[in-house]
């Protein structure tokens, strides 16, 4: 798969090595072997929902909720969600951000798996954890396709569960 | 599945009322029942990929693309994809927008089909179908899960195959 992510210097910003994925997600075996890759790290875990980030955690949270019979529950941007939410704020490899989440999303006690594109900093990551801890969800793993290991995203994340499909 | 759409009102300004799909995202039948449904849509179809614009397209154009075999191509916002693109302004049901597609997203002659969660006055659709036809790709069908008949978007994209699952 590490063939069809094209690197993309200086993107956001001078610095910055982007690990592009369009190249993947346009070919149509490149799609699927991504996420039946990420089901099968899936496999045997007890979970009941699948969260993801707006916009790119929606590109492999929804087919992996689909697949696996789960529900989908969208984080994001501030005054996207047009129900009641609770926010969090968080730094990013570059800048910061809120997120949100609406209160009704997740039931005390439910078991929730994260999915992304991508571990850098682990920043938004945490800042998701810490909203399904609030609503009382228990968050089982973290799953994304892209793990940059540089960035110690697991230092940050430590105690959570993490699978990752490529590193670099 | 309509019963699973929630109505809010005043969202995102004053005087519209906003059809909420988390709900339907968050209950593991009724996500399986969208995508399978719109699925089943597009059985016969000849098309090579699913277009879907950021983020609520991603929501059910990713797990199409991956039920149906094809690739993805996101359609963003300006400055979310990396690598070389081609824009289009467009007007929006509330203030106006730009939307951007990778210049190699979409190969001379291959068939796309544009998916979103929603069909409203057209605008947004009218402008993927833009930027698709400017990259020499021919639009197959729109599909949506839900319609809001009364913005008219068929009288905008008039001459486009059009499949909604709800319409309101």
């Amino acid at each position: 798969m590490q063939d069809l992510i094209r690197d993309i210097p200086d993107f956001p910003q001078e610095g910055i090595l982007f690990r592009d994925i369009t190249p993947l997600l346009q070919d149509p075996q490149g799609l699927k072997k991504a996420v039946d890759s990420m089901a099968e790290l899936l496999e045997g875990v007890d979970f009941d929902l699948i969260v993801g980030p707006e916009s790119r955690g929606f590109i492999f949270g929804v087919p992996l909720a689909y697949k696996m019979n789960k529900g989908f529950i969208p984080v994001r941007k501030p005054r996207k969600l047009p129900f009641e939410t609770i926010c969090q704020g968080y730094d990013l490899e570059y800048g910061n951000n809120v997120l949100e989440i609406h209160v009704d999303a997740i039931k005390k006690g439910q078991k929730v798996v994260i999915a992304d594109d991508l571990l850098a900093t682990g920043g938004t990551t945490k800042a998701i954890i810490d909203l399904i801890e609030r609503l009382g969800g228990e968050v089982v793993e973290f799953i994304c396709l892209i793990e940059l290991e540089a960035l110690k995203g697991r230092e940050l994340l430590k105690g959570v569960k993490i699978e990752s499909l490529l590193k670099y």
